[in-house]
């Protein structure tokens, strides 16, 4: 497996763009993203009980077409608690699309984030569709084009756009996997906790594809948090269009293990990139959980500790206070001997046998310094272990939310 | 009932002293409660796996022995994750505050709160109950001592003490309940989340005195929460001395219930107060659920609400951002019909079958400024309802927490 250059148009016979249509005050606010032949596509979505009009509406296109064409994505405005309006709104800008394209409505997904309980103001999205059509079919020799205008096009409040791509040889073809995501607040596992799309010119069969996605998600978007809060909008898309002439994969043999690992590679990139944008970050945190009972359980503590205050703001203040660390691991809800628990921040142990040990303040102050800081918590022997990603809770934090919609 | 002045010497039989000894920096640090005649005493202890020293040995105390003397309790330093060495020191304090006292070392409770991790400086402490007794005796006939200074010293970054107190008839005796609290960070529900002690002068069988304390601490420090990190050292105790004379409660009549009453109010006027004096809040904040399945729903949804970064940071920017609130309901797990919900600000309707409503944003801002901010949510037309109590995350929660130790 290779990294190589893009997002969303890695992979063969994928276009996109992105274009500022008017949600937002001079940033770009609309994405679409094409697939020449029609996708397999599979998607998982947030479990919070509310849920964005463009969640019901794409999840339906799914259950009933085989096949994708095309995703539509805004930013600015959520489309969520809307109403029926805001179902006919994402239902409308999918009819838009398909129309653009020659395609059937339900070959058309629909992603919104942003404010939440505003109606879509649907005159500009529709001229924006009109234009992103214009430029996709000026452009439709243009090999990989707009991937990168894309990925902007569906941030909010983050600093920088956020793609990545592999390619992997899957018998004697060469597959590409690429995808684009956004953040960066109501950023907390639980399924997806933010948008990604990601494509893949592999032929893989959907139910091959969803399980490829589902365990994917484990170890990556579901393992990362910033705040806490599992967004209404939650959405991972994986567009497989089969373009690069592998045998289509049907069966769990070792092209589906090539694929899965191209797939978790990109998945995990994008989620890491998510947690150091997190809203105000000023570091990606990686806590490592080694000697759980199992993988369960390791995810649980790492999870716990990567979601506290406390951690997250002595993170912030470079403090090793790990304390805090061991406190969190403790209300995970997990059993394991307190006494074995061993803790290092970078290389630094500050605890072992579940207290303190002396250290090299200034050692471990260097290791919270850097740009990105591994905590590594050993809670026994077992074979569970686990990563969780997040970033520290800053002052720029509760900046950028104390008035969000103003 | 009525509410009367003092805190923990309010009842009869008590008395307190509060004094520096030398753990923090020139402020009390080690407080003293003791009651005159024996006392029956019930308490609860955080859920969090890794527990403090002080916590271990309370309840091995209050296991081995009916009666209660006397509690002694520091800040500063939590005696939490120091080994062997942490039982020894917390056996040590109710050694000393028992030789003083001459009474059996069981019949004293230790608590402690403040940094995790390091061992207590025991010379220090050794030193400072000797005075704490001499104070103690000195003022031997001086009714309802030391209260507040109790209340002082065994605060960390709280910003004021905590104390309240009522006084309720049952049968021809009058009652007094009173207590004293500390938050302030580390405060989430899952039993006690803090340090509160509670003394009465009723006479009450210890059973009964555990099931009432275990009903208040549901609806009041179960109910709160700061920063969503339950502490290692939580522990909620009541002291019930029965000088006030009443026929000993020992069954479940309407002596048991004025009692509970008198108890509920004290537990949820201390909790309150550890919500408002949250690390860096400006306001105290009330999440009011009605219309839920049952009471258990009601109260997932009023602490899923309270716990959430983004509706905290929106209060702290009076941010009439009422779908961050939905959102954290959407999240809690509990199911309702999310068209039926209703979201207030104070008195001012901002949502309504789950989707925004005009609403006059100045008379929000107006709500959402207030020192006590009322949030009302309604989701549905069931009987449960319940009340959660927060603050706002604030730029001073950061700045407070990004250096604790230092």
């Amino acid at each position: 497996m290779q990294n190589v250059q893009g997002g969303v148009t890695a992979a063969k016979g994928f276009k996109a763009a992105g274009i500022h249509c008017g949600i937002k005050r001079g940033k770009p606010d609309l994405a679409l993203l094409i697939s020449e032949v029609p996708a397999t596509c599979a998607g998982t979505f947030t479990t919070n009980l509310v849920q964005g009009a463009p969640l019901k509406v794409t999840k339906g296109h799914l259950s009933r077409c085989n096949t994708v064409k095309a995703v539509i994505a805004n930013s600015g405005n959520a489309n969520a608690c809307t109403g029926e309006q805001g179902l006919v709104d994402a239902e409308t800008m999918s009819n838009l699309v398909a129309h653009e394209l020659g395609c059937c409505s339900d070959q058309v997904l629909v992603a919104s984030t942003g404010v939440i309980g505003v109606n879509l103001p649907m005159d500009k999205i529709s001229r924006g569709i009109g234009l992103l059509a214009s430029i996709l079919e000026n452009n439709c020799n243009t090999e990989g084009f707009g991937a990168m205008e894309a990925a902007k096009a569906i941030l909010t409040t983050d600093t920088f756009p956020k793609e990545c791509a592999v390619r992997v040889p899957i018998g004697t073809s060469t597959v590409h996997v690429g995808g684009m995501a956004k953040g960066s607040g109501m950023i907390h596992p639980n399924m997806a906790t933010m948008l990604a799309f990601i494509t893949t010119d592999a032929s893989i069969s959907k139910h091959l594809l969803e399980k490829a996605l589902a365990g994917a998600v484990e170890t990556s978007f579901n393992m990362i948090t910033v705040d806490g809060d599992t967004s209404t909008n939650d959405m991972v898309l994986v567009l497989a269009n089969g373009l690069s002439g592998n045998e289509t994969i049907t069966q769990e043999n070792s092209d589906y293990t090539a694929f899965c690992q191209a797939l978790e590679k990109v998945t995990k990139e994008l989620a890491k990139l998510v947690a150091k944008d997190g809203e105000g970050a000023t570091k990606l945190v990686e806590i490592r959980v080694k000697g759980a009972r199992d993988t369960a359980s390791a995810r649980s503590i790492a999870r716990s500790i990567a979601r506290s205050n406390l951690v997250k703001t002595a993170l912030f203040g470079e403090d090793a206070n790990w304390g805090r660390i061991l406190c969190a691991a403790g209300y995970s809800g997990v059993q394991f001997d307190v006494d074995q628990v061993e803790i290092l921040l970078g290389d630094v142990v500050v605890a072992s046998e579940g207290r303190g040990v002396l250290f090299d303040e200034g050692l471990a102050k260097e290791a919270l310094g850097r740009s990105e800081v591994l905590i590594t918590v050993s809670v026994g022997s077992g074979p569970g272990y686990a990563s969780s990603w997040t970033c520290d809770l800053t002052f720029d934090y509760v900046k950028i939310n104390a008035s969000y919609r103003t």
